[in-house]
């Protein structure tokens, strides 16, 4: 865009190095949150993974130039650093105005922000949820994804108790899927469960390591539909996503739960994640 | 950030100004794409009226200094372009990692582009519109907004046949709902009707003002459920957003319409809208 065309952001020209690429836009890129501890991207080779899944799944192009690029960049950014929260995101560039994609091209944004400052109790008491009034939307196409539409998860994120860790969120359908920045699996009868994400929801990196660990070396894990009618006999919890690693359950809504029950403990050693708090 | 923690946007260091706004990262804004012709914004008012109230929704402050900012700064755009496609955006700044907005507080991101290069038919004999296989999720807390989570509409927007000018979504549960970049308005045995937005779906300021026009100097309008079979009795059509005004539809699917119909003409005569392709 040139002559009297172009964008202005607060004022100023923007540049179109930037101001065109089309999560701005439209949320339209996928992205993960890593940590980096010890200079090092946990879970890096899954991290890439599942974002060059997301990408596809978006019809997103990164090829194998551009995922070096970023895994040089990434791996800069955490030796400086030594831990953090690493969030990478491909964005689909600037190809035109309006929603169709003139390309399937990525810009890649990458943030680095220092760990959240949660107290080792969560790791070691367990974490109070709450009930989100936030209702999912059911929409198959993009449930799982790990995309840049991200606008239930903000609203979920807000007015929360001083007490409260996590948010649980259901779909419209009342079906108990996922919290806001985590999985839940709980376990029901000695059985291990976690919500199914075809229809809404986030497949986090953390969520599919730790199924494979459970179905490994642990005791299985059923991936199913989850009513918040049986949250109530669940006899232990935890959330988990890729910062934290795992977060046992002590309270949901207005159930108490033992903390950190025996099957969380024993995937927790299983998983051996660097971060608890220290 | 500083130290080790900042940002990179395709490996250079990317400026704190911009680079932490939260469309960039989860969507979380809202917008209005207006027309400018002959250096005015069209319909300028009822636009900036429905840019506040969805900022208001997403819990977005616009206070009176903001918005003379935006109105000074899309003033000055419209005047030096004289014709174009205004898209006018509130992000919610950075307020910190993570989905909980840590301010409500805007960046107002401005861009001026060139008119698409519509041809004068889709005015004069009308426009065909494909059933898109992209259904809208049910999700009432977002529902009508004008927000920058669009993935549906990107995804929506792909794939087009050659003929094909526009693609017309249905909800998860088989409703009616809207165009990718448009509202759509049906005659049903003489009833002019529009889908209610209350579950998906976006209100375009277009959509609202032809159905003030239509109920205080035409046919009036309901506001209703539409079925895809109620289409296949409809005796007209019409799409409508703020850059195109009116395009009488002539064939939806394997159903030809007449185009322009009559209350398709006597309500593009009420709308006076500038720009008809010329």
């Amino acid at each position: 865009m040139s002559g009297p065309f172009g964008r202005l952001f607060n004022g100023r020209p923007a540049s179109p190095d930037w101001s065109g690429t089309r999560t701005l836009h439209y949320g339209d890129g996928v992205f993960r949150t890593v940590l980096v501890w010890q200079g090092q991207i946990i879970d890096r080779q899954r991290q890439f993974a599942r974002l060059a899944s997301d990408a596809e799944a978006l019809h997103l192009h990164w090829p194998a130039p551009a995922v070096a690029a970023l895994a040089t960049e990434a791996g800069s950014l955490a030796v400086a650093a030594g831990r953090g929260a690493l969030r990478m995101t491909l964005s689909r560039i600037d190809g035109g105005r309006g929603y169709h994609a003139g390309s399937d091209d990525c810009d890649r944004l990458l943030e680095l922000r220092p760990l959240p400052d949660h107290p080792t109790r969560c790791w070691t008491e367990g974490v109070v949820l709450y009930w989100s009034p936030v209702l999912l939307g059911i929409q198959r196409q993009l449930a799982g994804i790990k995309h840049c539409n991200r606008l239930e998860q903000v609203l979920a994120s807000r007015g929360w108790q001083p007490d409260q860790d996590e948010a649980l969120m259901c779909d419209a359908e009342g079906r108990v899927i996922c919290g806001t920045r985590s999985n839940i699996f709980v376990v029901i009868d000695g059985v291990l469960v976690t919500p199914a994400l075809d229809r809404s929801g986030v497949a986090g990196q953390m969520r599919e390591h730790i199924i494979d660990l459970a179905c490994t070396r642990g005791p299985g894990c059923e991936i199913g539909t989850l009513a918040p009618d049986e949250i109530r006999h669940a006899s232990e919890a935890f959330v988990c996503n890729s910062l934290i690693g795992i977060w046992p359950v002590r309270r949901i809504g207005g159930l108490e739960l033992p903390a950190p029950g025996v099957l969380t403990q024993q995937l927790s050693a299983l998983l051996d994640h660097p971060w608890a708090g220290s």
